[in-house]
């Protein structure tokens, strides 16, 4: 057996051996961007090992994620930003949105879940196995059916219920407990409550749900059920930024799977756990590899 | 090369070494249908190749589809028919809803179309190499782009213009030349043009539809469109039985493909266009082999 | 939130609300053979919720598959086993082979692992969720990698060593633990070890390996490295039967993703596993619910 | 319908709308690669369009893809290459592989076929309706059975006949009308011929094959049968480059379908030719859009 399959790291950016700075960047699109933001890379030495653009002809606005070999570069990521800001941003003007990030500052995140323990327990996994690249910092639960697995992975669980009058308290609570860690990632997984307009603010571009269905088809409750009375022959999942506007946010992945007339309603809501941790981790994946640019709407994906 | 792979077959009933008599049957579920039928099967000598159930829970509905070789019985399909009738659906009661068809019995197709060439060509191929379970008896089209393709394959072309004023004429044009072939299947191949009630009930269960969506999604004019303002990563097509209800049939068949955020609509138009052909003919194969029983607004597929 | 949400059970046949008897029988094909197994079950008043057949064209040979609701059948699962041998096997020859099981008796499985944590952290949870149609009773592990995990889920685990010269002593070992429990099925999740004859000889029918690869492409050690250096547009996983010959075993259920030239090695290995924990809990699945039938080199999956 | 449904064109590089220079080059990796080559573009104007990297860590080299906007440049394409040649590649070294076409000029194909129709009808049906990215000049066959279909087409037919002991002679006719046509690609859509290799090496890069299997699955003849025989759940098609070792060339693209017990052979050479068509076309689409360079034994595939 290989190292690289005892100690898989894909295209994680926490592995050892990848250290990597990453530059996304969206600004209007013109000519000689990429010349201009390569031959400054060049100038510091940078050694590229990804570099994805797309010119999107119906805004006319340019993206790009680049990732760069730290030991290809002098210096730090702080003196990259200073120099990135005020040499190339500042030329490409007001309206560019870029960061740059070191892949070995540990990114995090933090679970809301209800009492389905797919998503929960699938991303647990991950995180244990080392594949996830961000650290699980908190499980909220506005029910204690998976406080147990949370610990038993050592993760911290805050239960916060939402019965009755308090759903507006509740909302609270949640927010400051997961302020309290600023993650890089909310996720939603199968939370099954929707968030209040000032915490789809408050985390916007960084709270992720999975909503059990293909998007647009079957917004709103109980999806399977929907998507059993219409007789779809596939079903599938969303995974989308979270917005005031409900299960209609930038979506950043998707995927379904073959179902048919045998299959009942229970049967669907089994085999569609499968496609939602799937279409999830992949989805949180490539929002904490800073893989997702999000532009109105719609996403950029450079996967 | 093998004879199977020169004469290709596959589960088409028209092929001279599988004749086959094909029983499709519904009605009210109870204990004992499975042994009536089988045991009047196996009184008249009847070697089953294929033998499919389905017990629907929601609607205590019972479904069957069953291949017989011809060669194994010595009665007619009239004369089977007859027993049948008499001995097994009279028992089963007056909703019983079945058919006896004899594989050797040739079905038919009239397709209507617009301007779009590429679901036309894949049914004329199919068509032409002896794989689609039909002969295609005509080409209607509301413009005159695709008469030169259809007579190149020796089908006979009809244009009824629709422009104007004219279309409830138009219509009963229509109406009129599909009724002198009365085929089995009514297949708008992207015919852009939505059936008027009457024709929907006429055809009602021989219609079929290709919409350019993943039903529900999308439903009506320029799916595609809605598709790239929505930010999909998948899209698909759906094959369903035509209804006055628009793309609310009963959904026959459905699948999907990935696009990104690199793919305009011209993009997606080009790479739907594979997904509409193939979703289409595998819909129309399966109505033509008898392996799709409609039940309300759903369908049983036995393939 | 519906009943079937929250208690998901799909086709699961350890559900309370789904108690059935499941017949699966292969036998020669001959004329009459529906008819008297359906005529049997009418007899008994057994209503069938799920039927299937396959009539094998290349051997000749009869496979069906039938579940059938206990509460519309007086006798006990020992009686109707009684009298189906007396009146229907008997009748149908020697070489038939067929079991009639109670989807209440809880069945049991042994997982057999090495170091990789994640078909294992996926079966454990389906079995927490209660989606298992298993008992998971043991967990052997020939490192102590994951032992931890196992004991979080409350599952006991056997560190059986396989160092250097006592790895037949060790296969011996493993052999004792396993046979101690008496387990429906031996997964080999992640193993990596090859099971020597006496064992694929034992548990014949029984063992189940996950290959991570597409078979019968890269056989043997490394796939993703033989995938790799192949430049293959798509990589797999392979669940099957463990024969004494390796990696050739009957397939129960395969599946693919698609890899690009931007996937190292690494890459693949990580994508795999996702593909890998699906199939094997689909393939186990589906023989823990008697739904996969065995004949020569290959299976009939009835799902 | 919008103008983009009715003219469809995609990423096709013969559209009207969409004039575009297209540069690909590979060459040893360093540092400043990208910088020199889109310094270099931004001098001449290049507005970029599309832009695609891959830095190969197994062997050290560098690719990449690029569509500019000819109306951004006020070369022609001849200057262009000479400034390129001139100023980068002279500087990239003498290994640097490269190559700027122009979307305006129209490519050509040569198609090879026997008796089997799918893939010549599918490529037939593309170039009619302009979707295929080069014009069709020419099928030669070793049979006559599709000389009826191409000449429908209006597309010329060759017939050479493979009988008996002529093949060396034959394959000499071949070439020479082969080279008569000058092709951008010479297609084996389902030849079934080896082909020689003093062909394979006139043709290197050029000359695609469509071999019906999931490659390395079942090379050789029959492989439907083979999979057949082996009982794999899910068959596949494989679009590489002929090299002299026979379906060992790079794989350009790869696609499977799930089959099951119940699919004969026929069965799976039928469902077969649907992703042998489209696995073809896209493989076929992305050579002549120059998405696909080679390296070794693999390819890299922009699309």
């Amino acid at each position: 057996m290989a190292p690289g399959q005892t100690t898989p790291t894909g295209r994680t950016q926490t592995d050892q051996t990848e250290h990597r700075y990453v530059l996304t960047l969206g600004c209007p699109d013109r000519t000689g961007i990429v010349a201009r933001i390569s031959t400054f890379l060049t100038e510091v030495g940078g050694w590229i090992t990804e570099a994805a653009y797309h010119s999107d002809e119906e805004t006319g606005w340019f993206f790009t994620r680049q990732a760069i070999r730290v030991d290809s570069v002098s210096s730090t990521a702080a003196e990259l930003r200073a120099r990135f800001a005020a040499e190339v941003a500042a030329e490409l003007g007001p309206e560019t949105d870029w960061r740059l990030t070191d892949s070995r500052e540990t990114k995090s995140a933090v679970l809301l879940v209800s009492k389905e323990s797919h998503c929960l327990v699938d991303l647990l996994g991950r995180a244990h196995r080392g594949e996830l690249p961000a650290a699980i910092r908190a499980v909220i639960g506005n029910h204690r059916e998976l406080e147990d697995l949370s610990t038993r992975f050592g993760i911290p669980f805050h239960h916060v219920p939402f019965a009755g009058e308090r759903k507006a308290e509740a909302f609270a609570e949640v927010g400051r407990i997961v302020d309290g860690y600023q993650p890089d990632a909310v996720v939603l997984a199968r939370f099954m409550q929707i968030l209040p307009p000032q915490l789809c603010d408050a985390w916007a571009g960084r709270a992720i749900n999975i909503h059990h269905s293909f998007l647009p088809s079957f917004i709103g409750a109980r999806p399977y059920h929907q998507a059993f009375a219409r007789g779809v022959k596939l079903i599938g999942a969303t995974c989308h930024y979270v917005t005031a506007d409900l299960d209609a946010g930038p979506i950043i992945e998707q995927d379904v799977i073959r179902v048919d007339h045998s299959d009942s309603v229970a049967d669907m809501v089994r085999q569609g756990r499968d496609i939602e941790t799937l279409v999830l981790s992949r989805g949180l994946r490539w929002h904490l590899e800073d893989r997702v640019l999000v532009h109105g709407r719609k996403t950029v994906v450079f996967n």
